[in-house]
């Protein structure tokens, strides 16, 4: 069993590191305070004996040798970084439960037959650079190393150079670890587990994600003196796409539609909106729905483009299609053994294992969190889930090392 | 008659402090590019034999002696500042007829019988700093002088800091000047001449316009995981408010509404908007109207509040009355003895020479602008068109100072 205290004050010193006053963390991907994080991250690991590799996105790999090191390891982790209004937990719980599982093999000396590695990977949050899950996404060769490394933050900055400047660009190549197996550890980030009343969430399922940005071009005038028939006012556009998004969410099964993310311009009160640029993100657990409602938001956009006279440019530039866990028995098994009360369950959200699990067998591990509300400040699991969940990890990579 | 070439030529001049590519122009009040067009303005006016005071909000004052000097002076005037996406004319042009007439003054040695005075007013867009008309509606008393400095940015960056950095913090009391009449000339910023094949607008009215920010709380939560049933998504509100916005519009006569600013926090795609502030900007030349618009927004985002458990403030924070010129027939009457074609017309925009309209009798002179179009880079008006205004001015400016 892993040190449910000890754990826990990882947890809480973690969360120093960008922490809010409203017991949050703000802490984006490749800024200094990431630096903090994956140093405080790199020094744990060290001191529990591992050797450290990063790759060429800035993957962290902490490697605690087996008897046999010629075998694949059986790998976990998360990210570290967190979103602008993020939690103490997002992630940064999966990482921390690997660095608990890590201090209790090491404290006991327990010998694995395998190695055994504990993963932080790059912006999995997707907030300051696009898309999430870039890290991992790289790893397995899902997306272009160079164009990922090209990308840039709202101030245009980029990621390489972020990387580079807090010493994380690593020379590992992608895909250059030699790992059996991969398990996440994740507060469940929804209202499922809770209402339950289970501990474990057994994840069967990591649901479609599609983003877009939309980039309405309409004509910048004068708001006191532009008559309603010659607007062509971008906002109120982009304002009817959002209404729609919502309605074609309660339209489908499932559906979630979600628009996070807006920029105008020139975002003076006086001018109508001439160009404005905003997020789409549209989910759902079957690909066929997903795909429906995918065809609707662009007709609409269309339909609008020629009723308003206005250019819409809808680019979908990420689709994460639905990911089955194919290790997610052992994660059961891991559960029953220890005699935790679970459900097997769907994640809304995105996750670095459902990446891995392109490459090998995989599984996640959900604890609950309260109200279900993450992506907030007030994110919060109790010690005792955080155990639960770490100590499901713990026994799901010793029985896999086994095999 | 004034020298077209020559005015023309200044405009151009002018433009290119803060000329954009698109042969706009991007000059926001209290920055160093307001700062360089306040110079060139100073430097023109006292080669022309002015004497220049600034008061403590920043407006420039160029005084031209008259045969007699304890006359009250006969002063027209209007801002070098512009919208983020400005043109070259809007403001720009009624401070360069004033410098036109001046030069006409000064070459020909006309002595007038009052003195003249030729104007810049601070922050008349609104765009940086709310509201609009600050430095006129300081100088007439309509606004508090210290609230006006306090007044910052979206940076947090105060007026009053930035005057004095600019070194247009001056020292003369707001309402000090001693004059007798008030004339502005503007483009009309909208396409009502042009549509009429008209030379000139004598302006009879201002529309009434009011000014909100509106801050909706809702809360953060993660866009794959947070049920519909259970979001608080202040972005799908604010859409909501702005498609009501138009649809209010349309419902009443010559009604405009227009949200050109908005902040959204914590703008991260995949988490639910929290915060979201946005403005909102009705006008109505009937005060009746303008109440009946104020009261429906009021009552909307009241009615939206309650349904969605939403918070949601209304800050009403400017409210500009309906103003008639009282000096119109003067501008009409030079109008006429030019000979140039004419309409009366009523001012979609707020304008510098509506507060003045507080203190002395006022009018104001317009010129088409190409297509209506304003607060655009394109914004455009001939040469002829700009002539024509600067014309009816300098007569206007005499007339009244013969009497
Ligand atoms: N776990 C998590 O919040 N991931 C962010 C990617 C997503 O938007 O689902
Ligand atoms: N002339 C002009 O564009 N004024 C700005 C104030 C307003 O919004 O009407």
């Amino acid at each position: 069993r892993i040190n449910q205290q000890r754990l826990w004050d990882t947890l809480m010193e973690m969360g120093q590191i960008g922490g809010t006053e409203k017991g949050g963390c703000n802490r984006l991907a490749g800024t200094d305070l990431d630096k903090q994080a994956r140093d405080l991250f790199v020094s744990w690991c060290e001191a529990a004996g591992c050797d450290i590799t990063v790759d060429r996105i800035g993957n962290i790999f902490a490697r605690r040798p087996g008897l046999n090191n010629d075998l694949p390891s059986v790998a976990t982790g998360s990210h570290l970084d967190t979103q602008p209004t993020g939690g103490k937990f997002d992630g940064v719980f999966g990482v921390l439960a690997g660095v608990e599982v890590l201090r209790t093999l090491h404290e006991n000396n327990i010998q694995t037959p395998t190695p055994m590695e504990f993963t932080v990977w790059t912006n999995e949050e997707g907030s300051r650079f696009q898309p999430a899950m870039q890290g991992s996404g790289v790893y397995v060769g899902r997306f272009d190393l160079e164009e990922e490394l090209n990308k840039t933050d709202v101030d245009g900055i980029r990621l390489g150079d972020e990387l580079e400047r807090i010493g994380y660009l690593g020379d590992a190549e992608p895909r250059s670890r030699n790992f059996g197996a991969f398990f996440e550890t994740h507060i469940e980030q929804g209202p499922i587990l809770e209402d339950a009343e289970k501990s474990i969430g057994v994840v069967r399922l990591g649901q479609g994600i599609r983003w877009y940005n939309i980039d309405i071009q309409g004509r910048e005038s004068h708001s006191g003196t532009t008559p309603m028939y010659l607007r062509k006012d971008a906002m109120v556009a982009a304002s009817l796409v959002i209404a729609e998004l919502e309605k074609m969410a309660h339209r489908h099964e499932n559906g979630l539609a979600t628009t996070g993310f807006m920029q105008v311009y020139p975002n003076s009160r006086n001018t109508i909106p001439g160009h404005i640029r905003f997020s789409a993100d549209l989910r759902n657990p079957n690909p066929d729905v997903l795909t429906r409602m995918h065809e609707e938001l662009l007709a609409f956009c269309k339909q609008l483009s020629v009723d308003r006279g206005l250019e819409i440019k809808v680019d979908p530039f990420w689709y994460f299609a639905p990911v089955e866990f194919n290790a997610s028995d052992d994660v059961k098994a891991a559960t029953e053994k220890l005699g935790y009360s679970h459900m097997d369950i769907y994640a809304g959200a995105g996750h670095d294992a459902c990446y891995m699990a392109d490459l090998v067998p995989s599984g996640m591990i959900f604890t609950p969190c309260k109200d279900g509300i993450s992506h907030n400040e007030v994110e919060y699991s109790t010690p005792e889930q955080c155990a639960a969940g770490a100590n499901v990890l713990l026994h799901t990579m010793l029985e896999a090392s086994e095999r």
